[in-house]
């Protein structure tokens, strides 16, 4: 019940332990096709270009980055947390400027004044948020955010590792031109893959790129064709077989299960949570409208010690809890509610043992 | 039986369903730890910073490039192949300037060629080509090209992705500098991870860069702390927790077997093919002393139907051979004897199948 990853169904773990097959055997091609659709289901979407990255979130923001962003161009980041810190040093790395719009940590972008920067700068190409910040617990107002984007003429960039699939996303009603998650949240995959999607508007932006994308292992222009279901699957690297066996299944169980069904279940969950460690006296991070369900930000409780209670909960109920990140590091406990985790049972038991653990 | 991913053992697949448990777990560092050693083993190499990337062999590449060489430095780049071109294009997205010696595709990099480029590009300052094309399944001659970088004052890039675990490689002894690999061919892991290895000059290289890395998932500086062994594991990124149990156990059936003895296996079982092959009357593309016994490129009989063949091997013995690639699209097959495939059934399978697809 760390941020990440979360718990996995038994029958995803099984699906990874299938024969490998080759990356372009029919079988597997068809299989990548079933991903496809259902990733679109996930993202609630009908973007052509949505796929399955070969490696983690953190290469999936990358790949939004590196293939939209030119050197020279602005774009607009909002920091509310670590991983839109993390937006402008990939940013920067392109040789791009990041106007960056500063929220505190735990709480939500504050969308007046990125509406303030983006009248102020005008000539900004994107806008860059993160919607669920895992450092902090808390969620932005993405469809406001999309739809000032939209407004200023920008092209939106949005980080959904950790919210896709617990909490509302709509990547077509909301007007998000390039979005990344991580299969590890709440699609309770394995880690290592990023769900990936682009608006058309986006895909144009990079087909009509002045320049060559830095980077060759993300250059997404080489692996449309692979993806488009279009003409020959053409070889760009070796797909990583068994993690996508997995996400297949996993993306099938949140088929099964319905993504209002799933939010609404991670909801639950929290809100269970929420009264357990309101009994226990302990704090949320994030005023209680900004709090994402899957990810619960806590302050530590006085005189407790961070470390000891960790190691106490792992080494004795084999239940890890995630410690604070940048600013929190210290201050703060992780819980996640993700997924295959959302579960009363874990709830109970994290509430019981963080109980014990205190009382130590 | 394809160039790749070859086939997993039933533990190695059987490993990567175990629960996963978090990156920064006690449990799971202390695996790390064995990775490292385990693939310093195979890698035949003391060198501290030794590593599996969290992504496949073509981002190891570019982990290699894009960590070493800065925009406007000349890299010395061998060509006999697919591989040796996509190096070309890593170099030029750096900035920096590529210049190629050119072999004939289906040869060993000419190593008289390559001393001339080096003495013609006195400021070059890095010498990087391919071991085993997975293209043309030659083999260059490793030893004497990174003897031949060190008398020129270059550091060695050598890809490995084909040859790790599969012919002798001995990166200490002939002095490479840095070396990326596949998890998915001779090691018969599941695609995904690139093991990496860089000398203590190269290590010194990266710690005195003048610019930034240009990628951020990909810079080794934010990583070696949390390889390191060293004081605190930092947070990166979530690590493909399940791949790594994959690879930690195909490397222990690596160490278990010998890495002498692996490289043998696998000259034995092409000496089987070759034998079967040649009864067929079906010829090698590559001369015989610079073949690799892990990738065996012959040339498409005359009369036989490239696609047809395979897809009646895939259809009738659930076999995979892979198709000619760049310069050999349509004239070639290529049959990979890697890792847990390389065995003497499947060789016998694969003769016989392939001596019934062509009497079809």
């Amino acid at each position: 019940m760390g941020p990440g990853p979360s718990d996995i169904s038994p029958e995803v773990l099984s699906a990874l332990s299938r024969p490998v097959i080759g990356h372009l055997d029919p079988l597997f091609v068809g299989m990548m096709d079933e991903v496809k659709a259902l990733l679109q289901y996930a993202f609630q979407t009908k973007n052509e270009f949505t796929i399955a990255l070969s490696a983690p979130g953190s290469a999936g923001m990358e790949a939004c980055f590196v293939n939209l962003v030119e050197a020279g161009q602005k774009v607009i980041v909002c920091r509310n947390g670590v991983f839109g810190d993390r937006m402008i040093q990939n940013v920067t790395r392109i040789g791009a400027e990041a106007i960056v719009v500063d929220s505190p940590w735990g709480r939500a972008v504050e969308v007046d004044k990125v509406e303030q920067a983006l009248i102020a700068n005008p000539d900004a190409k994107f806008l860059a948020f993160v919607h669920a910040e895992t450092s902090t617990g808390a969620v932005s107002d993405a469809k406001s955010l999309c739809a000032l984007a939209q407004k200023h003429d920008c092209l939106s960039i949005v980080d959904a590792v950790t919210s896709l699939g617990g909490i509302e996303l709509r990547v077509d009603d909301w007007g998000i031109d390039a979005i990344y998650s991580g299969s590890q949240k709440c699609l309770s995959c394995v880690p290592g893959l990023s769900p990936l999607s682009f608006s058309e508007k986006a895909v144009h932006v990079i087909k009509n790129r002045k320049s060559v994308v830095q980077s060759w292992f993300l250059d997404q222009s080489l692996v449309m064709s692979y993806w488009s279901g279009k003409g020959k699957r053409s070889y760009h690297h070796t797909a990583p077989v068994n993690s996508l066996y997995g996400l297949h299944e996993s993306l099938i169980h949140l088929h099964n299960e319905g993504i209002e069904n799933s939010w609404a279940r991670h909801r639950k969950q929290h809100e269970l949570l929420a009264k357990g460690l309101n009994k226990l006296g302990i704090e949320f991070i994030v005023p209680k409208e900004e709090r994402l369900p899957q990810l619960n930000a806590i302050y530590i409780p006085e005189g407790a010690d961070d470390a000891k209670v960790r190691d106490y909960l792992l080494n004795n109920y084999n239940l890890e809890i995630g410690a604070g990140l940048g600013d929190f590091a210290g201050k703060a406990w992780r819980i996640g509610v993700m997924g295959y985790g959302a579960r009363s049972e874990n709830v109970a038991l994290c509430l019981t043992a963080l109980e014990d653990a205190l009382n130590q």
